[in-house]
């Protein structure tokens, strides 16, 4: 077993994600970190890598492309941690050199950056993973493979929420850098909640219940004085094929840490999981008891099994799910260079395509919510 | 102390509803229920009667409304516990004998009835009061006082759903008197789940925010074959003041039983409350842990202690709740008979206006929602 | 349907259990409170008795008995509702005038006075019921008769527990009624929390598993200053056929308001259930995904839905389970009057042997705490 | 930042827990796996190495011992992660050499080996740390030092239990190796279910209060046909100060995954704490509500906060908090290296005191009970 070697855009101090891909890139030890830009200045980025132990720092990362991409035991992949709007153009600089990109989600911070990337990833010679991490947990592995067997039947419902409240109190006012960019149309794009959580539970909801979203009517709202981004968002799902859903995404609700729930019903039964708590996954047949499914205990099924680590009742957590994706890209990276295709190798990791309906997501909500919640098509 | 003289209209074999109002009439003892007309027919009426222990049957309300106000231990007061499309001419009927009327929601089946309901209401000379029950439970109480005193601060969002599952099948096919008439719009009016449940989604909401719904848009589906009734209903609300919300009824979610859930958040805390576990209120000032208040126990204050009978840890649940709603109204009906007048008597009780809101409520969802769910005003 | 005519002994004002007494009495309407002896002085009693709108008060308990017997239309039953001490001279008297008897719990403060009281019942020609309230519980039912037909396989473990924390501070010498005679031996006997709620707990474990207690081992403990009675309590039990369990009972655990809980293992699954959410029962088949039944829901049997009033999903309470064991009172004593024996109509009601199971489990733990947690017989 | 070469003994294919060492040592990136001799056979552990990126396969662990001490770069520590009976031997080689031991628990099989590893340890330069990952979870470092600082006021009670469900039936028949050796005298040691989960449940009840056992009554069951191990048992405890406690560990308590769980009350306040669901902690101050303390939410302190890795609300698990007993490992091995103490540099870890004290806690409960829980002296 040999790790690929792996290098990182973002991600020096404070940065929450960058720090998380790397745990998450180690836990199954598929990955060893040797190169990256992680700051915007050259210094900064060579302090970061110091206290790292990452052997080679770069200024920028458009340096870090061509150098890596011109040395023998260069980089083979790449996690992008940036805030949004640097992801386009970073992705394009390491696809043009045929290394493989891992991207921090949502894609990026406009359509105009979201399609200009999607053609170079359709062009390129090398992978593009998004970390949509949350469709890593074992139980939601689970949940999407239960749809797909009819354990729900027909699909009705589809609730889908995910609330926070670290922006109850105006914390881009006091310094934080967290919800600075957050709320900063020019680094996050045109949504604020909705892009970036409220993206995630539009990708859980279609990940787990197989259906796309076909029109939205959202309702954005600013609570916080002077934010120009949505803070919290209402919006009615359409989806394919008949089902309805609800799309709740807040960061100004007190008492909600991270707390993204999705719940599906059909004709047949219903289950409903929390990202909080994602070892549990209630399960009801319609007409029988309901059930709790726990990771790798009675009622796991191949789809959560093949993904977890430990033993049901040893709890695993964000971590473990986010190292999921990380290993599943591994799997691609390898498949690739013993020349498996490009789409092939992707099987089901979130990629370009996600990514698009993700912006598509963003877009329809705003332009909805600009016409007064008039349905729109994605 | 003596107890008020109930009659009842409806409530005879079979029926859910006319046995939980026998019972909240009693649990605090306010109550004697000495006539009834339960049955649409003498005979089955009769039958009722006697296996309830009732002395006086009649054979319809009307024959009932004329002889109790005859006689000088005639009924002080009546429950009408009917499918709903018979409640206007019931009320009706009692009110113009000057017996206070404690009647079912929703108000009526339609809109005309409510307003007919409505003028005979205001000129009568008796109490009339809609058993919106779930404003009866303590921690409910508390929430809506926690509210008006400043707890959450000023209010953002109200998350309100009521989801239930048993007409995830054709009852109403298969002989369940409860789902028939619940299906059929000339018993239950134009709403569905919206009318049956999700007023009372409503109705909770108002009542804890203190807030009325100026708009909304709703998105209602009926999932069930051949139902003309909706059995799904999404709606998102736009309430005075600015605060927004999302409201979900359902009677087709596999795996809930009668999962009303309230969640209220302003810009200083949250309050979340679910009627299965009514004896909870999580309460979380912003920036601080959250709390679990418990009836009766710390952290209790008045308003909800003074509608509790046992002690912290003694779960109270539906009947009792519904219980406060009847003893409020012994207390209301004993101040008009001392010479109150009846808008002072009725202090927070449900009457008349949360019943025509409900059926504003309910009208506007159907009009929304056969107009793709544009904004509707109530 | 006639009622039953009711007296009571103790319960004025202040008495937390009298009042749960009358209105378990009122919920199914098996009964009509027509007599009482509520308080220690004759003033006092006739003042609680005016304000409940009983009819007949009497001084004294003995003055009662006599009265009511010589009456036609005099009292068919009692509710003895006093401290502990007062329950074996106030149910003789009464069994002596062939009144049937509803007992508070444990049965008396004294063993002597146990097997006094145990003499009479054997020769009265009366019922003598003792509200193990906790019985009462649907969900408790349902959990005795999976255990009964074999759902858990052969029994090994059964733990129970108790926790209280409302003696955690000293509210003896605060003047709280409640406190003072609880930590009194001259009035509650010489078990503290293991007579007033530990017993509570034992008899719900026998109750469920259908198993005696053979031995324990005991350590009992009195954390609060100045108190002689346990306020905590630690038992190591022997049941019949082998199986094993813990029992804890405390009233100085804080954060446990009333939390009696129950759990039980046999080789083929368990079985857990907490009083403060009754409603549920937690079931785990061996090597199955643990199933949530729910009171009235899918996965309710006829033991269980017997014993129901209302739908799942409207929860039932403390009061509900209480009143079971009032109406199942009711169905005896008719029984009886009948013409059936007194021993057939018993049925399930707990009466003068779980009395007695009580009292030697008090005595019992008492003896082997004295004797350094010594294994001693039932 | 340099890595710390790290070498495994045991730990080769179907282990369970040299899968959890390996990735907890990776997790915080402080250590590089070099070394190991993974299985009985040279053959084995060279096939397990290779499959696991290990570069140094070794036939045994005496001369893994001896070949990396002789090396520049040789192994600096070595998780030791075999079955108990094994851990002596392994952990005095490395010892003898001056290479830092991580040893799984519990310490040794019988008290005679535990007597000569720790005359062992107190000899060596090297440090010994004893891998009770519970307590490197982020809520009970929390715990801790909420007891520490008076939270609780003084304790009365401690509460702790251990109950798991996958003995049940006879595992150690069909085949599962896990089963084998946990059943198995000459392997486990005296103990089953209380030496192999029994002393994680003492360590953490000592841990988070700080209080050591004194004594202690265990009633040790034995329900699995043709097992001499107990898989149940019921203990008594009585810890210095006067608080009291039980303890219950079982590997037949069907709907247990591994649910270790500590309450602990004093006369302030309350604590709770699952395994399970290790994100929280509960905290009642005694007279207000219950409060839910979570892992870097609101109201979490600095010793959590300093063992947590992402913000409140992403869940960490089992894996991270066993990754921190590494990561101060780490810490202490540089600290040594640096020139500390080793007793200065252990620090909170735990180590041989911990595991004398485990197994005094084990043949502590196995003297008991072949007493018929007479009260033992730790």
């Amino acid at each position: 077993m040999t790790r690929i070697r792996l290098g990182m855009v973002g991600g020096g101090n404070d940065a929450f994600i960058g720090g998380v891909h790397r745990i998450a890139s180690r836990i199954d030890d598929r990955f060893e970190l040797v190169a990256g830009a992680l700051s915007s200045t050259p210094g900064k980025s060579a302090a970061s890598a110091e206290a790292l132990g990452i052997r080679r720092s770069y200024g920028s990362f458009e340096e870090m492309a061509l150098a890596e991409a011109a040395r023998d035991d260069g980089i083979e992949a790449v996690s992008i941690v940036t805030p949004n709007h640097v992801h386009a153009a970073a992705a394009k600089a390491f696809l043009a050199q045929g290394i493989h990109v891992i991207c921090d989600k949502p894609l990026t911070a406009t359509m105009a950056e979201a399609t200009a990337l999607e053609k170079a990833v359709s062009g390129a010679h090398a992978l593009f993973i998004l970390t949509h991490n949350y469709t890593g947990y074992p139980m939601i592995r689970q949940a999407r493979e239960m749809v797909r067997t009819g354990a729900l039947g027909k699909l009705r419902i589809v609730q889908a929420e995910y609330p926070q409240d670290w922006l109850t109190s105006p914390m881009e006012k006091e310094g934080l850098k967290q919800a600075e960019w957050r709320t900063d149309p020019s680094r996050s794009g045109a949504g604020g909640s909705i892009g970036d959580i409220g993206t995630h539970a539009h990708n859980l909801a279609c990940f787990v219940s197989g259906l796309q979203v076909e029109s939205l009517a959202a309702d954005l709202h600013c609570f916080g004085a002077g934010r120009t981004l949505d803070d919290n968002a209402h919006v009615m799902l359409r989806f394919a094929e008949g089902a309805k859903g609800l799309l709740w995404s807040s960061q100004v609700a007190p008492g909600n840490e991270n707390a993204l729930k999705l719940r599906i019903y059909g004709d047949k039964g219903g289950l409903e999981w929390s990202q909080e708590d994602p070892n549990y996954l209630w399960f009801t047949p319609h007409g029988e008891p309901k059930r709790l499914l726990t990771r790798n205990g009675a009622g796991a099924i191949e789809a959560s099994q093949a993904v977890s680590r430990i033993p049901g009742g040893h709890p695993e957590g964000y971590l473990e799910g986010f190292a999921t994706i990380y290993t599943e890209a591994a799997d691609a990276i390898r498949a690739v260079q013993s020349g498996a295709k490009i789409s092939a190798a992707m099987g089901n990791l979130p990629g370009i395509e996600a990514g698009m309906d993700g912006m598509r997501f963003i877009n329809a909500c705003v332009t909805s919510s600009k016409n007064n919640a008039a349905w729109t098509k994605l």
